[in-house]
């Protein structure tokens, strides 16, 4: 027998992505990808069954096919056996939530509902939940339900309530069937144990646990009188904690990856979180940003604060003992790439092609020979609505300041300040509110972008250090795999030995900061004036929207 | 002998067109076009010298290779002779200035000022004299100037005090050297005749000529204390009315044109205006709309009222014995054109090519295909700033409402409405300062977009009818070279036998006349808060802007 290794599975927006890491120095040995067959339905459903604006569903099948595929491959090109592999751990995007007989049998696979909308995943993305997040909002500040501070003041349209909500208003005869309101990130452990447990990430961030309690019957009842029993019917289930191990792997599980029946598989969790320890970040102050499609920023804090507009403080929510903080940004590298798919000319695709580079490549390399304020443009970051600080999926984009000058690479730039001015807000939050962030910790596919991290460092005004991984939240899976298989006695002592060195450092250049606060100072203005009520016209907007399209 | 036949010269922001005009019936006969060898300088001059932002100049000699070119070929496609034609009507852009020596000759023909920005032509566009249009505002304002509100409250840096004292102030050698400030509009009237004439129209809306004097020595003085012989030095000189006869064609100019020396050479015009009598628009209440690049409006009215914002109103500055009034949009045609050349991609390029199509054409088909308030959005048409009603050339343009849905044809379709939108805030003004607009006439390239058409009734509520002429400005000046001739007795009689007949008439629809009442309730609001002082972000975006790209 070899050095024995773990697998971490990372579940993302559109693929999965196997690693295969060594247990005693967290050295990566393979890694191998599978693409969803079905990605993010946002149009119709597989069946051509046409879908409204602001949806986005999954097929859980897709999933299933990466352990299926994406985990023997890794194994295979790691050139270690089965008998090598001593746990497996996942992570998933969040709040994804699949509506399940009890058995676990997503609804969308029973014939009955195959044409349903709501009986597919919802994605983290789904943001048509808005209308019962409002009420819910409304209700919880007008009951002063104490809960509600813990979650910034504001819960989003993207987690477990909202959601299920809707499935409740509009799919009755699905909500009635669904036996269990599943997180995926508990699903895929389900899957791979036959055990159903609920992690506590996912439970407090996304599912509104605090103090071992979830909102009450009454207030639930208030929101809809059929709603009140939301909690008991759909959603109670045992708590793992992270790091705990789940259950073992079943001999069906073992026939789709090649692995060992009986080894540990961790609880659920989730990618941003699980990518602290990946990071070493297990300490206060060091903050992770996990920046991809969306970003994710999660950091430790010493004390409970209440900060207005994070997506919550949960007790042990990234490592136990500490109280775990979590942000976002609901729209970035997305907004990245709906910019090179949809408003970038012929002459740029031409030009990468002949280059033989990306046109983000291009437009990158463009934007970054010209100096701070020469674009004139300023952006709102909001094109897939706002999660922290103004937790409202009904914003919208702007570009402002567009002349007949204005060229590609000028937008491109303004966007990517545009989503660097949202995680500067993000850390001005936390800051003011009593939790100092020291230092950011960078992770995800963005962090090959070298202006990305310049313009970061120079907004943010922090030294931007990056992960010296790129597979990030694969890796604090693993983490947590192999403390799952008792290899290590905490997280922290795994962290240790397993995360990841500090990549390179980017350090903020005084004169771009002192640039970047003016520019910064014009990005507040709007995301007020747009954001907290003196205009609501991207609300007005998305009515209209919604009644043009639907009438 | 042939039946006599007069020639018009329109002379355009890209190119000059010459048609060939029957006097008894307005029977247009041939055109021919020419494209300016230069075209618009706004990166660098010929000899590769940079050019800072919002600069738009161009070469005066390419105006004269269309009278070299364009006339004779639309002579010899017209099957005329030399002998048949009686007169020559020219119509240019405006505010568009020419520095030139005591003789005429254009500054930047000199060798000594070949690579100085500042002696060669400002055009309509050229945006850089905003200081300076400030300043003058600021201080006529405080002076309660009488001439100021004959031009809405506020003059435009496009104009000949705005542009006129940019050069005094950065290029003193080019003021000290130009013996005439001329409009190009005069400008080719004298090279046709050898006499610079200044014609009443442009003296009048953009040399603020009013009851036949100019602003005051004395106000000059205090703009800059070397400004205050401006108006004696540098523009004074004999007016000429319109559809007077400005001179004979010189020998030269019939050696250019092959015309026969000696002909009627008519009082120089500008595009706009001169297209009222070819729409036979001569009446109040029917306003012109000449659709383009930009769009002009003009429109004739019995008394003489102040309307906020238009660019302004003269005595017998359309047609002798009523007011002229004057509004305008500074970027409409063009900021289509920016959009399809910058933010539309592959894909749909690749489609239209295809089909046979423009890009227009394939956007407009699919915009057409829309609901209103389907695509979310809602635009800001300042581009290449606000000319009508806020003449304010720092504003810059904006498209808020973005979401990863968002498509090409989405914010073309967006764009098209916001320059409706634009133009319902100028008619508003009109009808709210007691000038009512009963009827829009639209001429210019852009009437060619049936969707453009049906957006712009539906905005506005108006009828709407196209000029029966796809060159209504050669038209218009065909009809005063026929007057200037003496083949009529005035321009209402010239304009009844020769004007255009009406073209097809689009009607407002009545359910998308209220879906669009609530967009433009939303433009407004935006144009308020960004164009009236509540944010200036767009003015400290280009000082940004200024700032980056000088330092």
């Amino acid at each position: 027998m070899n050095d024995p290794v773990v697998l971490g599975v990372d579940f993302g927006t559109l693929s999965g992505r196997a690693v295969v890491v060594r247990v005693s120095d967290g050295q990566e040995l393979a890694t191998a990808v599978h693409d969803y067959t079905h990605g993010v339905l946002d149009d119709t459903l597989p069946n051509g069954t046409p879908l409204p604006p602001d949806w986005a569903l999954q097929v859980p099948g897709d999933y299933i096919d990466v352990l299926r595929k994406a985990v023997p491959e890794a194994i295979d090109r790691a050139g270690v056996t089965p008998a090598d592999v001593i746990g497996i751990g996942t992570d998933f995007t969040a709040c994804t939530m699949i509506p399940t007989t009890a058995d676990g049998t997503p609804l969308c696979e029973l014939p009955e509902f195959a044409a349903n909308p709501h009986a597919y995943v919802k994605l983290w993305k789904h943001h048509a939940a808005q209308p019962q997040a409002d009420r819910i909002n409304a209700l919880a500040e007008a009951r002063a339900e104490k809960w509600l501070p813990r979650y910034g003041g504001l819960i989003s349209s993207e987690w477990e309530f909202a959601k299920g909500l809707q499935v409740l208003e509009e799919a009755p005869e699905v909500y009635a069937a669904m036996a269990h309101w599943v997180e995926a990130a508990d699903w895929i452990v389900w899957q791979l144990t036959g055990r159903y447990v609920r992690n506590a990430c996912t439970a407090g961030y996304k599912g509104l646990r605090q103090d071992g309690a979830y909102p009450s019957a009454d207030f639930l009842r208030e929101c809809n009188p059929d709603f009140g029993t939301f909690v008991v019917d759909k959603l109670n289930q045992p708590i793992g904690q992270l790091g705990d191990r789940a259950g073992d792997l079943s001999a069906l599980a073992a026939y789709w990856t090649g692995l060992t029946a009986g080894i540990a598989v961790a609880v659920g969790n989730v990618d941003a979180h699980v990518t602290a320890p990946a990071a070493r970040a297990v300490e206060p102050g060091r903050m992770v940003a996990i920046m991809g499609t969306s970003t994710c920023h999660v950091m430790n804090g010493a004390d409970l604060r209440d900060v207005p507009g994070m997506c919550g403080v949960v007790d042990g929510g990234i490592v136990p003992g500490l109280w775990g903080y979590e942000a976002g940004q609901s729209g970035v590298g997305d907004i990245f790439a709906w910019f090179v798919d949809h408003q970038v000319p012929p002459s740029y695709h031409e030009r990468a092609r002949r280059r033989g580079v990306s046109v983000h490549e291009l437009l990158s390399e463009l934007a970054a020979a010209q100096r701070i304020g020469a674009h004139g443009l300023v952006a709102l970051d909001w094109h897939s609505g706002n999660r922290s600080v103004l937790v409202d999926h009904e914003l919208s984009g702007l570009v402002l300041g567009q002349t007949l000058a204005t060229r590609a690479e000028d937008v491109y730039r303004a966007l990517l300040e545009a989503t660097a001015f949202g995680t500067r807000m993000i850390i001005d939050a936390f800051t003011d509110a009593g939790v100092p962030v020291k230092e950011l910790v960078v992770a995800g596919g963005l962090v090959r972008n070298p202006l990305l991290l310049r313009i970061y460092a120079d907004v943010t005004n922090l030294p931007l250090r990056t992960i010296g991984s790129a597979q990030g939240p694969a890796l604090g899976a693993a983490i947590h795999a192999a403390l799952a298989a008792g290899a290590y006695p905490d997280i922290r002592a795994a962290a240790e030995a397993m995360g990841a060195a500090d990549g390179e450092v980017h350090h903020p250049v005084e004169t771009n900061v002192d640039a970047y606060e003016r520019l910064f100072a014009e990005y507040a203005l709007l995301h007020d004036h747009f954001g907290r009520g003196a205009n609501d016209v991207m609300r007005r907007l998305r009515a209209l929207r919604r009644e043009a399209v639907g009438g």
